[in-house]
């Protein structure tokens, strides 16, 4: 490939498991930041990329189409699968299309993109920035996380054949770094990952990964900055 | 294909988009109920199927993988794609594999999977079904749902070559089908599809298939069977 992808990215948990997966990969990108906490991502320039006007989205030039190029895509679960499709053909981080792991990495992909992470967001948000203090959706939410990572610990207790290293077969894929994002982030909830005895060790093997510690400061979250500045 | 597909489900959402799909593709299949209201989903014999004890959940005994055959698949994100992939050659509901409308499709699949649904679910909790009344909840989900419908009725506007009358391009996708699940349902919130005129269209247009009339009916959800006996 020859030129870089334009990630427009923030320093949270959907927007660093794109930057990390795209570090594992070696591929060229440039991360824009669009500050969410000054609204970018509803400007008019951004939702024209992504009608959802959230981060993260790509614009990869790279792509080709007819006479045309650049594809632009939003959505983590679709990101992803698409940087796998793309740019791991040597299928170091995926399986090949149409096996069985193949479907299983959809699988768990979608369940983190469509029950972690937004049941955890809902939990960051009731215990974080909510401007009252709701305790049944404190409850129901911290309740709701702590149950989907018991499932995520079940899933690697399952895999006993590869030592419950990974969330399918043999290697780390899109499964793996979709939800090391959100249990990353896990920390700011003060829930320590640790109290699911393979989540921890899982955690602890990815986080210990150069291209996790490059990807995460692509733009750096809040926590992260305010750990090493305490250094 | 032979033999028929195991689909195991229910009258919501999430069950009868599969259904509906399934359907359309013509494929046999045993829909088997698992009734959520006594919580078979999280039973034993089906947290070996689905880890997340959630339905729906697919058998396909036609995979084919080494010398064994057969496979078990949840998450309706992974469920979708996996059938458009195998049983959609000829690309009637979806787009070639590696085409910007192929990916475009997964984009918005995974936008309703990872958003439209879970905040329409705990829009339809804190309204229809939790114990007490929160109205910070109520207001919160209620105002999210309407956020999320009008950013499909944005991109029903932007497929003004097509006549609005799909999410991607010229014909149905999972996409579609994916959302119809969910937009259908919206009834048991009392809020009508067709403020959003386009949506309106593409919904009603939909609900007059009878593969839709079929598939919605794999076990019929509750309002359904209410409004047929008010017949």
């Amino acid at each position: 490939m020859s030129q870089a992808l334009k990630l427009y990215t923030w320093g949270t948990p959907n927007g660093f498991k794109v930057s990390i997966f795209l570090e594992f990969l070696g591929l060229k990108y440039d991360a824009i930041p669009v500050d969410i906490s000054k609204n970018e991502s509803k400007s008019d320039w951004f939702v024209k990329l992504n009608p959802n006007g959230r981060i993260p989205t790509i614009e990869d030039p790279n792509f080709s189409k007819g006479g045309d190029s650049g594809l632009v895509l939003s959505q983590t679960g679709a990101i992803l699968q698409y940087l796998a499709d793309t740019y791991d053909k040597e299928h170091k981080f995926s399986y090949p299309y149409g096996t069985e792991e193949y479907y299983k990495t959809l699988e768990y992909l979608v369940f983190q993109v469509s029950e972690n992470g937004p049941i955890q967001g809902q939990a960051n948000h009731f215990i974080l920035y909510a401007p009252e203090k709701v305790p049944y959706g404190i409850n129901r939410y911290s309740n709701d996380v702590k149950r989907i990572y018991g499932v995520y610990e079940d899933i690697l207790s399952r895999n006993k054949a590869n030592d419950s290293k990974y969330l399918v077969g043999d290697r780390y894929t899109v499964a793996d770094f979709a939800l090391f994002g959100w249990a990353v982030a896990l920390r700011v909830l003060d829930i320590d990952i640790h109290q699911w005895p393979l989540l921890g060790k899982w955690h602890d093997a990815l986080f210990a990964l150069p291209q996790v510690q490059k990807g995460i400061r692509a733009v750096p979250p809040k926590w992260l900055a305010e750990q090493e500045k305490q250094k």
